[in-house]
């Protein structure tokens, strides 16, 4: 009786390092996968779960939201705790809830979603920053990244950045683009709407080109009117990229 | 003819959470076997290095100071770049270059030690700081933790916080000793001339329990008199440690 179901959401944050990807695939360790086998240990039921974007393999998620429905008959809180016990250390699910509207889905419902992705600027490699950072030791300038960024701005046609995942319309709102430095780090935080495959990646690699001096500031114009991938910078590493939170 | 070897200094990065500690052991993963082990590839040599603290299994390296003696006849620069090729991920060197003072030993030169402990705080457990902080959810009162940590300035008897290496005097001198708030992170820094085996991890698991209401503040300086290790906190686990920096 779908009526005794009860609709659960939750925030799950993962260290990306040793999956290949959010998604769940055969044979294949993956977020999902482990949330799942977790879940059906839990309940005996095989669980499918909703979530709000699909991360790349070893791409890490602060705030990636799912959705799920069980037959759970304990309070909720202890459906978090139990999924926490047997999760491995590099995932952990917090803010487990019964969602008010059933109509909920993490997908579906997100107005936008917030990436970040790090960079490590020091002429040395870093064993404490490089599972979350991508080493990039070239002299940037980080005003002429922050102005390309600038340019990215807006509901534009990004297909020169990435593909549909169904063929769908390739256009998506850019709502925040800009660099932060902070000492040896330096952070880009991209909010959309929502997002090509590899489009926060490409975006990256083709910025850094800017701010290494490989490609003019006003060239990004151009490259969004080509819609042509083959002239977008070389996607940067999944590593510096972490899924920060979804808005709804 | 030892006049022909270069003296030569570095400081070494490292996550330590997949070794047995710095200090090289027969059969067990460690830094120091690391860093030998590629030497020797460099240079055909069978280097013994020198390092400014022994850090035990789990806790990692930010600032550890190393030297040694080698015949390597290139660039010194060519010398970190092929050493840090060669060396895991989780390892690197930098500052890699030539002592002017044939004297310098990085640990009886050395005048005082910065180690930092990291807390997460939050109720739930994270994957993205996981390796290098300590989850503690308990409600701590960190001014009560400050008071705590003063208490332990200055030239003090710590032998119930640890134990000397080799049956020396168990005086040391603690210069910093304070905590920051960051967030759900909680950091404490200290600064020593030098420290006992297990004595920042042993300071930390006393202070935590002053600051969680289980010991009164002004109990630490009676800890400090009774002189018996039985009576201080459960030192507190090695992921949340770390060497910071070796001052001279």
């Amino acid at each position: 009786m779908p009526g005794r179901f009860l609709h659960v959401r939750a925030i799950c944050e993962y260290d990306g390092t040793n999956y290949f990807g959010f998604q769940i695939q055969a044979d294949k360790p993956t977020i999902q996968g482990q949330l799942e086998l977790v879940l059906a240990r839990l309940t005996g039921e095989q669980i499918r779960i909703r979530y709000a974007g699909r991360t790349d393999t070893g791409v890490h998620g602060l705030g990636q939201v799912i959705a799920l429905n069980t037959g759970w008959r304990h309070p909720i809180a202890d459906l978090e705790r139990a999924w926490n016990a047997l999760l491995p250390t590099d995932i952990a699910v917090r803010g487990v809830e019964l969602v008010s509207n059933p109509q909920f889905h993490p997908r579906y419902s997100a107005r936008s979603r917030v990436y970040e992705y790090t960079i490590w600027r020091a002429p040395w490699r870093s064993p404490l920053h490089s599972r979350f950072a991508h080493h990039d030791p070239r002299p940037l300038d980080v005003n002429a990244m922050n102005q390309a960024a600038g340019l990215l701005l807006g509901s534009r046609d990004f297909s020169s950045f990435g593909q549909p995942t169904q063929g769908e319309s390739t256009v998506r709102e850019v709502l925040t683009a800009m660099w932060v430095e902070d000492g040896y780090l330096l952070r880009f935080r991209i909010e959309a709407n929502a997002y090509l495959r590899r489009m926060v990646r490409s975006i990256v690699g083709t910025l850094l080109e800017a701010g290494a001096g490989m490609r003019p500031v006003d060239s990004i114009s151009d490259l969004l009117m080509a819609r042509n991938r083959a002239l977008a910078g070389k996607p940067a590493p999944a590593n510096g990229l972490c899924l920060v939170k979804v808005n709804y």
